[in-house]
């Protein structure tokens, strides 16, 4: 056999990470690289309409698969891709962007060439290193050390990483220098003194509460995070970030925590809890709704990714994963604590009305309609708000960008979802607005054979929008009319359409769905400023954070 | 009248510059910018598809109407459009890349909010300062010096420049402490020692000739170019991104100039000259054949935007515009000089046969079809490559986008070129490739009345990247399967589609788009390997540059 490339090197070491899809675009720069990803066998290059789309997409595919890749060309390439890397870094998603870089010669030789702003070749990297957790441009001599570190901060700490490679060193054989991954463990001593503190601290607690975040979901740890529930017995929550990762049916599960802007039954519990163990609390505008939640954090285990702090001490370098395992061990004596539960949370679903879809009609349908394991994929906007108050069944692979919210996401990041397991179909729910940014990616889908169930609310416009705006009528919150199902028929590809007005009609369609081995995709329309009542609050409790008047 | 706020006076300011139209996507945090472009009697907001596209048609509006402006949303707004501000600052456009960012009390009590990366607010701004030439946040107390020095680089260095506004103080009152734009003048002394230089060294040659580049275009000197060509009797040419700075149709045009891949003439003509006024040379490799052009600097005038270098000697700040007109008194004595003329340049047409369209025969009869004063644009790709051969019409405002060749750029553009001057319709050349990436921009041109020939040339993939990577049958320059005039009847808004396969066909429709008031689109199907005679000899020079084996 020849000796490995570069290139080959590390597809091969995506492969073994589990990516098994890379994402991108073609251009002239990377063909070295798409060769390499197309002469491997367990990866497969999954071009994409634009740059942007495929940073979503791999986006999606990492939140599903844990790992995700895109692949651009030197700088126009690159720089459509950056909002969707940037978006990964916000959400703390692994997602390895790999960019063909000019020719090393071509640098040298100080050549002005396409895709260049003149002179100054490092540029991209440089913007690159603003929002990633590492950046590298690999040389001949240092590209395995590079490749190893770059995954390594990738899958130790759930970011973003660049990794630039010259054209003309691509094919060059790599040269080991060194081992794979460099693991990361807890000190030890830090995490036992941690783990000591906290159990001291619970032990004294009355009334505990568990807060689950998005590192649960980003580390893999749901179903620990569930075994730890039901063995401590504590009362469980998460925040809008952290959406899925407990089992939303378990009898622990108190309602997602959102400021006041939720049942107030979870926010007494949490707000009067004397102990409440966080994992990942991030304390943002979405989910402390909007800034209306009162956490003690005297009364907070701050545990986060690689640190725990309690009682204004912190522990470094403790990682999340071990920290609830030995949490796990210690803990376990609590078990016959039941406190007091709150089991009506959720939308309370009475079938479906004579009457013309609404906004609250929708997501209260979903709520039943989802199954144990379902990918669901919400787009910022009215889909992810009137999602949040959702009790979601058991395993729900929950999708959705409540940190970073750009629009355009969701289209793309279902295609991700799609591909990283394709015994699943996901469901994708999305405004019409956001999904005029990325609607192309459909095609792909089509292209690729993934059959989502894609729900297109048609509401005549930016409706969000028009709710945090002067004025609900502006013009500007107005987008161009499109047919949506129509425009399906322009694209090639195996599915079926709907347009959708009335609640039985859309249960009808919905349950078909299901039934049908093809992409599904139906445009429900509901009323230009209907919106969910948790969409409302929030646009209030919006306008009262950022001293706007409110709307009549 | 209450004092004018400090958005207000932004956009005021945008209007006496020109802008009339401003491009982007509203966002929670830009509406009150967006309130006073609504507000203003003399701009327009134009609501685009998403962010990329907005800063597209801004850059196509800067190359009609000489400035544009794109407004988009903190973090998710501004990083999906910095592909195309790059584009700008490497194609020398002043777009003016205003952004709405959070309020400055959200930053000052460090809240997490969404649109951000968790903490660094500032991150966005420093990565713009990297691709624009000026990048400014507003204070209170700044805010309107600082947007007169953004506007002074953009107006002056024809370059993009980045205005960051805080939600909180957009409405504040404008603090004026200052006049308006910051004149740039040529230092008297320097100007007349480089002209005097000039003028010697022109008196010497025997055959001098001119080589207009795009700061002619830029600072909107044609006209000027025009006069001193005809009044020294020169000869004169431009390389690619110089194309339409010069009238082609001008005696004295001896084609484009394009190192070894065009006319052999015209490159005997530069190189053995013993005077090039060069001005604004820019030596990309596609402007000099893939690096085929032999200039001998020595022969050079190197006149750019604000230098002069002649015999190794650089003359600081003066200005092209003065040197031109210096030029022009000086030089009128060489009227009489006539050398040699090339006037063969350009495609042969001699009319459809009853074959089926070809490459070839596209730009040869487009050559002819377009009108004095007719918007030409092409793609990046065989549309642009195919182009460059072409002897235009006197006037035509030809727009490529031939240094940075972002595929995608040319829709959304082309949309920025017909809302800067609603009398012409322009005509669109377009690989269906690129056309992908952007396609929804159509809907806004629809949407917003405006009425350009659009030809799609659908050839199954990117055939640009066949002729270029290692096998021009790879899969990954295959795209999704479109049906795009099928996709336009998805879009609400006057247009005629149509589908052409034969020469005779295409010549009919695009005779009758002249006469039809109304958006045309044509889809026009050429053979997936097909390519004009300078496409393929571009890729094979391509590949000698880049040493990659030639094809069979
Ligand atoms: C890239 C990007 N641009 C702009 C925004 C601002 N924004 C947030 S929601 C929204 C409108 C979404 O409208 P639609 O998808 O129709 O959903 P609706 O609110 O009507 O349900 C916009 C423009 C954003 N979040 N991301
Ligand atoms: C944003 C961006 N991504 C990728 C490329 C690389 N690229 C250059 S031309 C091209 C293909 C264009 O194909 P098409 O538009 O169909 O035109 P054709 O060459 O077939 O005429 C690609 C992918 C690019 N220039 N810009």
């Amino acid at each position: 056999m020849d000796k490995q490339t570069i290139g080959q090197y590390l597809i091969q070491r995506l492969s073994e990470l589990g990516i098994a899809h890379v994402f991108g675009v073609p251009g002239d720069y990377n063909f070295n690289l798409i060769d390499a990803i197309e002469e491997n066998p367990s990866t497969d290059w999954i071009g994409c309409c634009n740059e942007l789309n495929a940073g979503y997409a791999a986006d999606g595919y990492a939140r599903v698969k844990g790992m995700g890749a895109v692949l651009t060309t030197y700088g126009v390439g690159e720089l459509s891709v950056i909002n969707a890397i940037a978006g990964a870094y916000a959400e703390s998603l692994p997602v390895i962007n790999i960019v063909g870089m000019l020719r090393k010669s071509t640098i040298d030789a100080r050549k002005v060439v396409h895709h260049t702003l003149g002179s100054d070749y490092n540029v991209f990297k440089e913007i690159y290193s603003k929002v990633t957790a590492y950046s590298a441009v690999l040389s001949e001599e240092n590209a395995q050390d590079e490749i190893e570190n770059a995954l390594s901060v990738a899958y130790y700490q759930k970011k973003p990483v660049y990794i630039g490679i010259y054209d003309d060193i691509c094919n060059n054989p790599i040269i080991i220098t060194r081992g794979k991954l460099q693991e990361q463990r807890s000190d030890e001593k830090e995490l036992q003194e941690a783990v000591e503190h906290i159990r001291a601290f619970v032990e004294r607690a009355k009334n505990p509460v568990i807060i689950s975040e998005f590192p649960i979901l980003r580390y893999g740890l749901k179903k620990q995070m569930q075994e730890f529930i039901e063995q401590t017995g504590f009362l469980a929550t998460t925040m809008v970030t952290g959406k899925g990762s407990v089992d939303e049916t378990s009898e622990n599960f108190i309602g997602t925590y959102c400021g006041k802007l939720l049942e107030s039954e979870t926010a007494k519990i949490v707000e009067t809890s004397d102990c409440i163990l966080g994992f990942g609390i991030l304390m943002s505008d979405l989910n402390t709704g909007c800034f209306s939640s009162e956490l003690d954090f005297s009364n907070v285990v701050d545990i986060q990714a690689s640190s725990v702090t309690l009682d204004g001490k912190t522990y470094k370098n403790v990682y999340m994963q071990d920290v609830l395992y030995a949490l796990a061990d210690k803990l376990s004596a609590h078990k016959n604590f039941t406190p007091p539960k709150n089991t009506d949370c959720g939308y309370s679903y009475i079938g479906p009305s004579d009457k013309l879809l609404s906004q609250e009609f929708l997501y209260s349908f979903l709520q039943n309609y989802l199954k144990d394991g379902d990918i669901y994929i919400t787009e910022t906007g009215l889909a992810t708000l009137g999602s949040i108050p959702m009790r979601l069944p058991s395993n729900t692979i929950f999708c959705t960008s409540a940190l970073w919210a750009s629009i355009g996401w969701a289209v793309p990041a279902c295609l991700g979802t799609a591909l990283a397991n394709r015994s699943k179909r996901p469901i994708l729910l999305c405004g019409e607005g956001a999904c005029q940014m990325s609607y192309q990616e459909i095609s792909t889908m089509l292209r690729q054979g993934v059959k989502p169930i894609i729900i297109i609310i048609n509401n005549e416009g930016y409706t969000i929008e028009r709710l945090l705006s002067r004025n609900p009528t502006d013009e500007y919150n107005e987008i161009a009319k499109w047919d949506y199902t129509k425009l399906l028929e322009g694209f090639s590809g195996e599915c079926k359409t709907y347009k959708v007005w009335e609640q039985k009609q859309f249960v009808k369609i919905l349950n078909k769905a299901r039934d049908l081995n093809k992409l599904v995709f139906i445009e429900a329309f509901t009323d230009t400023l209907d919106a969910p009542v948790f969409a409302k609050k929030f646009a209030e409790y919006a306008r009262i954070a950022s001293h706007s008047p409110q709307l009549p």
